[in-house]
Formats: C-alpha cells, sequence, structure tokens
C-alpha cells in the first residue's frame, strides 16, 4: 500500500486545477490515496500556507507525502524542492512554504528538483503544480527516492514567527492566525504562560478589551461572550462563545495581545 | 476491506481541523476510506447538522460510520458517543446532532464513550474531532465493536421538528431548511398533501406569494418563476427555476407554508 | 482495481447532495475510488461546467469515468447519457456538459440510458445525480458495458466556443472563463498568436487597458502590475501579478480581447 498523498494549495474548490493534479497523481501511481488539507489558503499568502501545514502534518502516518502548493513564483528561479523530514515528505516550491517545518524538524535533508524524467514532458511556466509537483509526489508514492529527483542542497527558504516578549510579569505576543470560526490564535503558547503562574489570575489585553483569566473550554462564559483560551494546537486562543471574534472584534494578524498577572 | 468513515463538521474548509482528523485516522487505519459529508455546517448550528445527516446516511452502504462534529459544546460534561442504528454506526457528540434519527431507527443502542485507551493520549478541551472522535471512528472501521469503547447509556438527547398541521382543507408547515440553489425545503411531505387530493389543484402560500399547483419538476414554469415540487426527500419545495428562491423571496428557516385546496 | 470516478457538479459543498451521491457510488461498488474535480460550479451554468470538464478530463488516468451534473431541465425529457470517447466514459445530462467533448474526440459514441436496472428503483424528477448518474457511474466501474444500459444515440447537445478573428496584424478573441485567482482566460491560444510573430512585440487591449508584449511568466512584471501570459491550458490569459485581475479590471465573460502586432 502506498502512502498518503496530502494537497494544500491556494487554488480554491472552483477550478479544474485541483481535478488536473489529481489526475496526475492517479495516472501515476492508480492506487494513490489522496488526501486535502486545504485548498482556501489565501491566494500567494505563503505564511498562511505555511502555518496550516505545520499545524497538520504530524497527524499523518509516517511516510506521508505532503504536496504545497502556493507558488506566486511559478515559472521563476525559485527552486522547486523534496524535504525529508522527521520521516514525512514534503514537496513544492522553495518559497517558504516549508520554512516553519525546519526549526521544527529533529532532522532533515531538502533535495532540488532537477532530474526532468519525473516532470511532465512539457512543464508550463504557470501551473508546476500539474508539470512537476503531482507527478513528482506519485512518483515518490510509488517508492522513488529524492535522491534520485535531485541534489542535496544545504539552501533553502526558512520562515519564522515572531517569539512573544516574555518579562517576569508580562508576556507580549500577537495573532498569527484566525480559523474558520473566527477564533484568533497567537503566538503565545501554554508553556510562557506557565511562566506567569495560575491561569485564572491573568488578564488578556487585545484591542480596546481585556479578558479576566483563561478559560478551560468555550461554555466557561455565556452565549456570546469573549474568552481566552489554551486551544489544540497549545497556543493561546481569543474567541466568542457561539461567536466570531475576529469579525465582532474587528482584529487581524499582527494585532498585538499582552498578557499579564 | 474496511466501511467508510464519512466526516459531517462545521470546521469550513480553510483551516487545518479536516486535514489533521483525516491523518489521525489514517495513523490508525492506513487502508480507511474517508468521505466528506459536508464541512460547510454553519458554524455551531446542530440543527442544520442533524438535518444534513439524516438526509444522508441512508444511502451509504450497510456498515458506514458516520462522524458528526458539530460541537459548541466540546470540553465540558456533554457525553461523547457511539450510536448503533439500523446497521450504521454515528461518532460525535450526544448535543442533538444524531437528535433527529432516533425516531428514524427500527432499532438503536446509544454507548458513552467513557474507554480511553480508543482516545488520543492527551484530549484537548477545544478539538475532541481529533482527540476522541477520528480516533474512535478509526478503531470502529478495524472493527473494534461499541461495547468496548464504553457501557451503553439510555439517556441521549433527541431533536424534533415539528410536525405540519393537516386539518380538511389545508396543511400548515414551515421552511426547515434552505439548499446551496436556494431551494426552501419545508416540513410538509408527500403523504401530507396525498389527503388534499390532486396536486394540479393545490394552492401554496408563502410569504408574499401563491403559488397554483405543484409542478412534477422546476421546467413546467418559465425561468426565473416560481413554483412549488416535491423534491428528492418527498418534501414539498418552494424553488425558483435556474433562480434562488430564498434570496429572491427573502425566507428563511421557520417561516409558515400553507397548502389548501 | 476499478477506474476513477469524477464528479463535477453545481450542488456546492453544503448540503448532503454531495454525500449522497457518493453514498449511492459506494453502496454498488465498495471499492469505487471517488474524485472531486469541482462542485462550485455556478448553480445551473452548462457553460462553465463543460470548460471545467473539458479543461481536466485528459489528465485522469484511461478509463476514468467521469460523472457531470449541471443540470437544470432534470425531470423532463432531456435525455440521460453516457459518452464513450477516447478511452473515458461521461456519465450526465444531454445539455450540454459534455458539448465541448466532441470536437476533441479522436473517436467516440453517445448511449442514451433507457435501462431502469442500472438507475435507481425510485427515480425522483428532482435529483438525477442520485438517482440515475451516481448508480449508472458506479455499474460503469464494476465493468457492466454502455450498450447494456441503452442505445446508442446519433442525436446530442454540442456546444461550441467562439473562434477568434484571426487577420493578418490582429486577432480578436473574448473573456471565456476566470478563475479563482482572478486570471482571465481567452479563447485565444498560442498557435492563433504565433501568427503574429515574437510575443513580446505585440499589444494586447482589454477593456481600457493596453498590455505590452507577452510575459513568459507572472514574475515579469512588478507586484499588482497587469500581464498578458499564455496559461497552463495554451490559452491567452490576463493576469494581475499577485491579484485579481477580474475584481481589477471589472471584465467578465464575453468581453472583447484583441492582440495586435
Amino acid at each position: 500500500m502506498s502512502p498518503p498523498i496530502t494537497l494544500l494549495t491556494d487554488f480554491g474548490y472552483k477550478d479544474h486545477y485541483l481535478g488536473v493534479m489529481k489526475g496526475v497523481i492517479l495516472t501515476i501511481n492508480p492506487s494513490a490515496m489522496i488526501v486535502d488539507i486545504s485548498h482556501s489558503v489565501s491566494p500567494h499568502n505563503i505564511l498562511e500556507g505555511a502555518l496550516i501545514l505545520s499545524n497538520a502534518f504530524r497527524y499523518f502516518p509516517e511516510g506521508t507525502i505532503h504536496v504545497a502548493v502556493v507558488d506566486p513564483g511559478v515559472g521563476t528561479e525559485r527552486k522547486a524542492i523534496v524535504v525529508s523530514g522527521d520521516g514525512y515528505l514534503f514537496v513544492g516550491p522553495d518559497n517558504g512554504v516549508f520554512g516553519l517545518l525546519y526549526g521544527q524538524f529533529q532532522h532533515f535533508s531538502v533535495f532540488e528538483l532537477t532530474n526532468p524524467s519525473f516532470f511532465r514532458s512539457t512543464v508550463s511556466a504557470t501551473f508546476q503544480g500539474r508539470d512537476v509537483f503531482a507527478p513528482v509526489a506519485a512518483y515518490l508514492s510509488n517508492g522513488v527516492l529524492p535522491a534520485e529527483m535531485g541534489r542535496e542542497t544545504p539552501k533553502y527558504r526558512s520562515l519564522s514567527i515572531p517569539v512573544p516578549i516574555v518579562r517576569k510579569e508580562t508576556v507580549t505576543g500577537l495573532i498569527i492566525l484566525s480559523d474558520g470560526f473566527g477564533n484568533l490564535l497567537t503566538n503565545i503558547d501554554r508553556y510562557h504562560l506557565q511562566k506567569l503562574g495560575d491561569g485564572k489570575k491573568l488578564r488578556i489585553a487585545v484591542g480596546k478589551n481585556v479578558i479576566a483569566g483563561i478559560s478551560p473550554n468555550y461554555q466557561t462564559v455565556g452565549r456570546g461572550e469573549l474568552l481566552a483560551v489554551i486551544g489544540s494546537s497549545d497556543l493561546l486562543e481569543i474567541s466568542i462563545r457561539e461567536g466570531n471574534a475576529r469579525e465582532t472584534l474587528g482584529l487581524k494578524q499582527g494585532d498585538q495581545v499582552v498578557v499579564c498577572r
């Protein structure tokens, strides 16, 4: 049985692009198991794609091949790469979409895709998801090794998320992502907060609001009320119970969040 | 071959949540067949999830495992359950998302999920789709029995849809759902209407409009015209041919529909 | 192993319709491999569905069964058909959704679906995706031949896209589709333009804008600037680098594009 191939793109769900990538994969590996992670990454938003991938990849079985195509630089000299890290493989452009992973891996190697025998015979300048990344992923799922596809490279594009400023009495961070429910995820994690002591006694300032204490779940406040919670990625999140914090508070990526005793 | 696992959530298609659930399932059962029913349930709308599931589940092969995660009460004392009904299995929170099914089953049992050996090792307070429901579904697809996962419980959350008022000359019901085309589905079914006689001679009042007769299909009226039709769930639907009745008429869930001779 | 079954509809991703079709397929062929092409075709827009299918179908392995349900005439006397063309099978209504394919096939046959033993026992007037097309596709994937399902017919609905007007100094075409990025695809292809000579020296007039030269990729202009490029379907496209040409230019399907030396 071949390992799953996941797809993460900014293609949306309307056009033929996504179906075409799946068709190319199935032509090379007819028993491929293809799993969609998301195709609603905001167009050209590499950081957003990198965050979603970074939150998702480890929940898949070892050996899974993760394809990420958020690729505003398609057709230029940005490299096409395969990353082998902690037992997973990653296929996509070297533009930062894998940039948050390098700091998380125990061990990894990056290969530049240079061997055209694993590409489609013609490579377009605008759709390398179809012509490079889909066929490479399919051949990997058939057992071809990354080293057969190109040579290892020491140069690759990293990304980093600002680290919160941790002082004795405060932790100052920012909103890094909002999800479909309107929950606002911050860069402040469970361990940053432990230094401030009991979560129930903390105060969280965001926009014009101050939230008293970190809630154990959404239901400790009334419907429509604001709360702070440690979410499923171990990050501090600002939420409204059964509501949409992003829309109600008018906050966005990059806005400051201050936690104090 | 293991039975299909379907997923129905209010997670949307953008975030990592959906991919993460699939990864967790595939880690436990690498040959799981995962089928999306919908991830566009309106956030926290349990009744909408229950209606979609109720309309879909019987079209799948017997043995199918249906996972439904519309779960505003995640992390509180609401139970996590497996329902075994008419040859299908259902996994999710006991908050009403399965509440329309109990009245439809010939026979069923409800099990409270209490055995943590089928959960992920840490269960978060905000994402039990990942930590409880996905692994439970995967183990069920591997052949684990519901009774190994917890004990049967006589208490579970039912939901009901108002029954139309059937009089000699009239049937009075309401709009229960609108679909992506803007068709307005009512709680009035084919059998309620049979009592009023010939469908062509009925009059259907909805909002400020009166529709003459029930049409056999959408094409019996002109493009953009209003019609009433018995839809694919055997329910009376209000539609506009090649248009959007919900937007054009400004009607919504709960609005009254009166059919008279 | 049975061939893939692809689905292309205007059902959207919210309702139970899509899940129901998949359930019906899996009930008849439990090991069917179902692949979504798109379910976001604009409601009732047959031409849009035909264009997406026409751009996608050949990237799938030979033998693939493509189901297309954009079907405003459901329940009327429009035929239900299976098309066998160039090694692929197509299942859907005879309303033009396959109408762009006939001109592209080397060889094909069209069969009218008349044998109800391959339909669900009751066929509704509003959802033949469930009652006719899904079961027919599943039986085809099980090896049933189109000729067992109905007789060949010489009558079927073609569609055509206007051909650009090619003169010595100019090519005049129009916008036929815009994608999720807002790229505007025209009916002018690589071969029409070769007659005008060097792409870099051409001028492309669209709306109130004149673009100088055809770019080899998106990155030859600055961010937010307008460009013309030969896209992945070998068609001339009007784009804005990392922007949305449809929204920014206010252009739509049918608008004129003139290329001149």
